[in-house]
């Protein structure tokens, strides 16, 4: 099925009349060109999948009648991602590539090394790349963008979770390899932007109990290491193939 | 050390003097404004450093003296990557995280579903594009450029490897948790274009002997598969950490 629609975030009946209008509509008219009688899914951002038939198109909306409501999630709900804030274009590639590997959620944080400010107006396009994203990769609950964060309210955020992965290129013995992890835990990977971590920003992780870690001799960019450590905790969790 | 620099591929020798020209040149003395004196690496794309001191900056070219040659690869000689030819900048995109990866060489091919022609004016671009990667994660080798190929051809070269191991997205049985790798094989990985492969190419791939391999449930675009995929590869062979 590609015809997947995001629509409005509620509690759907089967027979109800749902209303879809703006960008969706337009795509599902004037690109797709379907017609009364398809059959479309609707996509209420919360993991169910809102089965409906097309009952009108007009030049302004869409509507169709709910027949069926699946409830089926296909992101790992207990992995979530903090990112230093990146420079240019990049914290929109992580944002589409976490959302292709199932990562629960993304929050971009300052810290020392950090250069590139966080922008508040960027969080409309952030949710809406996650939203474009999703729809490409089949997700049926869009990759969550958190609240941008201060490094001192990143340490309090991530005390809630039960594993705290930071990746750290001066880390030389630990790596993934000696980490369990399980599909119970909720686990937090972190990243630093193109700076890294300031010696104390790490001394502060592993007071608070969390696991530095090594990803090897190599030099990775900031927005690689994103994606190859959140792989790396993905297929330790058996999402990438059991 | 930041001051790298590619030169001529051959035999250095202690004392002798080395001569940097064209970009290279431009980019030591007029962008790092380095001096007579000054130490600097030179890398002869062959895993040694040549460490050589300024002698001469002038207008067209830098000369230097070579004090000291040092072996260090400080890639993963027994792993090339084989894509199927991408659409728009992918290719290069996966040049440079690949190069980051360590890979030793990529190889673009053509197959039933690519519709991306292969076009043979790119490879000094991809070369450059190597070439540049290698000097930001400090590669003393860049990542080889094969020379692109035909399907059938692919079929062939593979059979010079120990283990090939090929993304297939209909493959359910089998994940790299199944697959035992070893540093001393020389190891394949095979990954589709954006329309990933025909049945009938699985099946030749299957009837040499080759490995499908799951990458999950998950929708991963061709390039995200590339990384995460490699990722994997490296992370069983101890090259994102022990």
């Amino acid at each position: 099925m590609d015809k997947r629609f995001f629509v409005e975030k509620r509690k759907y009946n089967i027979g109800e009349i749902i209303t879809i209008e703006g960008e969706e509509h337009k795509h599902l008219s004037l690109v797709l060109r379907l017609k009364v009688g398809d059959t479309i899914d609707c996509l209420p951002n919360d993991n169910t999948i809102v089965v409906c038939n097309i009952t009108s198109i007009n030049k302004n909306k869409t509507q169709a009648s709910v027949i069926e409501i699946i409830n089926q999630p296909n992101s790992v709900d207990n992995v979530d991602v903090f990112v230093g804030n990146l420079k240019g274009d990049k914290n929109e590639f992580l944002i589409q590539k976490l959302s292709e590997l199932g990562v629960n959620k993304i929050t971009f944080f300052e810290s020392k090394f950090v250069t590139a400010k966080l922008v508040k107006d960027k969080s409309a396009r952030n949710e809406k790349i996650a939203l474009t994203s999703a729809k490409q990769c089949k997700r049926n609950k869009a990759i969550e963008i958190g609240t941008d964060l201060k490094f001192k309210d990143l340490l309090k955020v991530l005390c809630g979770y039960d594993k705290v992965l930071v990746a750290y290129e001066n880390e030389k013995t630990i790596s993934l390899n000696n980490i369990e992890l399980k599909s119970s835990q909720k686990i937090a990977v972190v990243i630093g932007s193109e700076g890294g971590f300031a010696r104390e920003e790490i001394d502060e992780f592993i007071n608070n109990g969390y696991c530095s870690i090594s990803l090897g001799e190599r030099i990775l960019k900031a927005e690689t290491a994103g994606v190859v450590f959140t792989s790396l905790v993905m297929f330790k969790l058996g999402e990438l193939g059991k």
